[in-house]
């Protein structure tokens, strides 16, 4: 089966590249993937899968950080511009761009998930010729919205593992569950997708990263270990103003507020039981010089090296925060941005797939990850599974970086889409054919 | 009269200063002058004076700062052995240790108040020849307890006061009311005597001190405006002690709580009507290196220009301690240790009093004084006054001294006693004779 | 001499009226007022002024908080587009858009000097039939700058006195002096007039506000004091960036510094000579949630009741951001946006320019007002006659209000240009008189 | 040999037991245990071992939180007052109380250390029947001073291990080096030992503690790892006090400085490398209510889980105490009280050292510890071992606690005493023995 996979994985390379270009070119923020996800639902429709997407898919109360309605409005609007399809289009309004494709085989086996992050980053592509999409006309036509964390090869990737899956239907015993997911940058996707039940049947489920700490193309890291818990949240903060010279006791002074909350945020107690984390990032206040501030926004997220951890570090920076507010006698409101598990790859998976690698014989190196030091919302759906008896891994194909992730510039060797695509369908095969042996 | 006042003044001069030193060999501190307010009961009483002491002309909700009963009790004791009447003091228990001498005279007329303090600083007094009180031994026998701001000299000016009224009473018209009050350091005492009603009656009233501004014999301020109100708490905050290394999520940090308090309090917004202070003058806190302080005590003070805008800072201060105290989940408790009032001397009967001392020729330097910077608890007697549409003055008697109020070698030129006594006597009877012209 | 400036006044009103609302209509902010200073210096030379501007009446070292040179050429170029006449406007190149109208009079006599101030607020006018600007077309064609604190009529004004001026330059001792001044919105502009000198030949200077405190047509106040002296600073924190959650101690944290910057700030101690004021009423810092941020900006400002106590404030403001900058590691430079003296009216000049007031019986009330609370840079054309030996008044003229000043609805009364084009015109002739009487 | 050791242990139980006992007694807190280690250095002698103390042993240059010398003097008098030896203690002027004992056996072999702690605690001893050291008269006659660690005991049975070594000499190859340190508590004493070159030959150590987490007598920890390196400062901060009312800008503000100091000493960030920690534990400051607080001291301590961190943690600390003082002008000035470094037994050694645990067959369980969370300063002489070359390892031997340790019933099941001269004993013999193997 092997050398099949790797055969047809070369033969739609070309197809797969130009699926990434064309995702790069269109490229949409978290929730506003309308145009990427009804091409994503059109072409697994179209290779046989039944297909879900919006409530189907969704759980309204556990979307995180979803623009505005007008936002929204706007950028449907902008997907049917361009090309999107109205039918998939109307499912997914609210935002509701997940989309999960499933084809149940004969026989019976495992149900075997994979999940693909189709979003894009807040950031003004480079336009000059030492950039590769720029000089071979591939960039961004939606200014301000720029792929720039590679997700555009993994929905490319996730099309054509679902192409080569959907070849060798008669040769698998259980069910394939390719998962689409929106909003994974700031992790505010992953959560209302597991809270529909997306992956409460689901035996085993792999999730896949390009580049990254493997900026090398022939690379794959077969486990990732160490990702933090993390709760992204903005707390925004409500005073009164008034004149500074004239009036300044009648003020109420949001800014201070901040100020206190900012500093005691980063004073919260280290935890005995493993990392933790706080930053504030992002900080606005006041309106002019001379008026006492009335208003200041935070940015802020927390982490931990465990759930728990992450749990206790929010909470103590929801009472600071509460606590700073009321020392101005201002008030606060507070909204969950984001939200991400912590997770660990379990190791019997992650040695079957490391088997699988080697055997495949294209990769140069083949490695595990133990810290990675980050967050990703992958991690809810690898919980849930874990949660309920099943097994996950997180893994990384390496691809050579043009610049590093999130920056205007990125690009990656696109060499890596058709290794990935090989290596993650051999694992699903792997273990679609596991009841088989 | 003024002559026959100046006589007897200088006559008695010798026993004023006797009696200014006896004071201040048994120095005794706020709440605490069981001695002191002893001999002044018994001195009035034998002079023919009603004399009101303990819960006559004490509110003990009112009381500020009182020491610990075990405290109370040690000195009563030590007053006892100290030949304090044992009939006086044990009307005053508790601490109430003010005392008020009336007499109504035959013929109708105004009531008129003197206030005089009594009590002593904690401090040591300085003990070598370097310092009068030592050379001509009648430093404090009571170790830490020390006569430096000059409240001994203004109890024995009352009771010359009360001497000379009494030799007058037969031209006098109306009630003469003597106010000898505790706890004036730390603006501890006034409030209690005012609660309970003591200048409810009173028509004009009159205050004075030794020194300060004047520190020279011979000057004579007939007026002070600008005390600032006060009031002094301290705030007590509680969490919970672990050990740094091992568990420091499970402390609830007091020091961190305070900390935040110290800083914000002195952020509190200036006041667009008038000046304001605000001090944290003494902070404790913690018991080991290693161990998250779950305690911490800070004692401030806040001061306005006016009662409003000092209540405008007492309010800012407990909202910000109580912020801090919520910020670390920490306890707070915040006690009341004193307070004074705002004020200023009545423009028309200062005019008066400036008149007799003008008369008396007896100053070389007579003057107004609108801004002290500073507090006194006398305030509460003349606001009270005031308010019930009375007239009331702060006066000052100039007074050379060894060293500033507070120090350890502080001591007055005690020529300044019989000035004060002159002055403060004539203008009484000015005012006790006002219905008779 | 009155009955006739009264008469000239009402005649050219309508004029004057036009005039203002031309200036509201093409309304130019701080530093960019080149098609109003065109026209201002354009009419005074045809009425026989000697006009100076551009390096003749700005010090460029002086010049505080002045945009852009992009800014400054694209408000030249848009100045030019709107009909200002390119011979002024070359003269004012940078920003220098200062006016000053000089006659000398026949006759010997003292110097009187007029300021008045020409600059627009950054503010989006309102647009609709409750704003009278809008109703009656002559709303701010310049989209986000308006007139809302009256300038456009202040200039009015100084235009229409030069006119009368100049009719009645037979019967006038001495000089005149009209002085335009840019940039007063953010005290920018005067500082660097007065460095250039422009009054140091000044006996009597008289400054002129609309509204304000006068917030009804037909009251006028003579004298005003209580300005504070102000300081306008920006301080920009530099760090260094790094990924909060992979490595935190790699950053320097900037928001940090200026968290702890705006906390301490405002508890720099009260001073005990007058009335002190620190706000940061602006602040942004930080680009990503999950990014150590590497930059923050405050703006703020220090007030005190004299140029002493500002000092005290701005220097421990400047001590306080350095020290917080330093206690994160990061870089900070600080830029001094403008700033104003202290200052009091002459009690001679106020009373003389009371009694014409008076006299001319145009007035319902006529006040003088002690404590202002606020700033304006006026205070140093003040402060630099009145050091050199000459006097100086603020003064206001009352204008019923459709708003407050900096509001997006603000308008005033128009009949208020007649009453201070009389009261000023009035003023001026009186002292330009004192030598013939 | 085991056996032999085993029944010497046995034999010399009640002399290590009163050993104890009259340590505990006579209990000596850090850098005053002279008459502790004037019997120490006198058993050596006689037992035969070269004795080396007070400079031989102790770099001045690196003594850490050592007591004033009024109280050095104090404390040498006592000593000598409970029968301290005076040839002895005249060595260990200034506080150098450590002591070496060395034998150098006949045969060739490695040079083995074992290390032993003799410092009490500053507590006051609990003195009532629920506490057995009372019960049977051996509480601390030096009031303040108990030894609530165990030390008494580790000192006692480093005097029964030497006896035994003694007695095996002539079977053993190598050389023995019994180490015993002052001043751990505070973690003060082996910083100095190791700059002195104590260890720089040593091949192997060992070092033991009683209790701490194996709270049951028959426990053996045979390889701790996991300490956490630690440094302790104080910092003192001098301002300039004032009155708080009258003049409060002329105060600087050594609270402030000291407050803002202890919020941002725990808002130095995480370290991504590592466990960290700071804290804060004590805090003094001010002197008066109503006076600006002119002094500020601050107790603390950092931690990490290697040297590195600690070190970071350590510089950051520094810049924040110091930038803190700069803020509010106040001087600072921080002395090291004491430190630690990080550790970790070494694998190979602690196998060995378990083989010989369980050959011995006097422990109910043996086991490893891998975190132990606080801090030793036993840490310096295994760092200096390891490298060097050498292999050390830190054990543990249980024994049942009447209360945890440092609190004022501590006491331990002095048949550990027992137990741990044996095992100790057995492993230095192995160690003694490999080159006769």
């Amino acid at each position: 089966m092997d050398g099949k996979i790797v055969n047809i994985a070369k033969a739609i390379k070309t197809k797969t590249i130009e699926r990434r270009r064309d995702f790069h070119r269109y490229a949409e923020a978290a929730w506003t993937e309308f145009r990427t996800a009804a091409i994503v639902a059109d072409t697994l429709e179209q290779l046989g899968y039944c297909v879900l997407t919006g409530d189907e898919v969704i759980e309204a109360e556990a979307m995180m950080g979803v623009p505005s309605l007008e936002e929204l409005e706007h950028h449907m609007k902008r997907a049917l511009a361009q090309n999107g399809k109205l039918s998939w289009i109307e499912k997914m309004k609210g935002g509701k761009t997940g989309v999960v494709g499933v084809i149940r085989f004969a026989k019976p086996g495992p149900v075997v998930a994979l999940r693909f992050d189709m979003d894009a980053n807040d950031l003004l592509e480079a336009e000059d010729d030492q950039h590769r999409p720029y000089r071979e006309k591939f960039t961004s036509v939606n200014k301000g919205t720029m792929h720039a964390c590679g997700h555009d090869g993994h929905t490319a990737i996730g099309l054509a593992i679902a192409e080569i899956i959907s070849m060798l239907a008669e040769d698998l015993a259980g069910t394939i569950k390719l998962i689409f997911q929106p909003g994974e940058e700031g992790v505010r996707g992953a959560k209302a997708m597991v809270a529909k039940g997306v992956v409460d049947d689901v035996d085993y489920i792999i999730g896949m990263h390009l580049g990254t700490e493997l900026g090398k193309t022939g690379k794959f890291a077969y486990g990732v270990d160490g990702f933090l818990a993390t709760t992204k949240m903005d707390a925004s903060f409500a005073g009164v103003a008034a004149h500074a010279g004239s009036d300044p006791e009648v003020g109420k002074n949001a800014l201070l507020a901040a100020a206190n909350a900012i500093i005691n945020l980063h004073a919260i107690s280290r935890h005995s039981q493993g990392d933790s984390r706080i930053n504030v990032g992002v900080m606005h206040g006041g309106t002019g010089r001379n008026v006492i501030p009335a208003n200041a926004l935070i940015k802020f997220e927390t982490r931990g090296s465990s759930t728990e951890i992450n749990e206790y570090m929010q909470q103590q920076a929801i009472r600071v925060i509460e606590a700073a507010a009321s020392m101005y006698g201002v008030t606060v409101s507070m909204n969950l941005m984001g939200s991400a598990a912590g997770g660990k790859s379990d190791f019997q998976l992650a040695e079957r797939i490391q088997k699988v690698a080697k055997r495949l014989e294209i990769f140069t190196e083949i490695v595990k990850i133990t810290s990675v030091g980050g967050s990703e919302d992958y991690t809810y759906f690898m919980e849930r599974v874990q949660r309920r008896g099943g097994q996950g891994i997180a893994t990384l194909v390496g691809a050579t970086l043009a610049a590093c992730h999130h920056n205007s510039y990125f690009d990656f060797d696109e060499d890596a889409l058709e290794l990935a695509t090989t290596v993650l369908t051999s694992s699903a095969v792997e273990l679609l054919t596991e009841k088989l042996k």
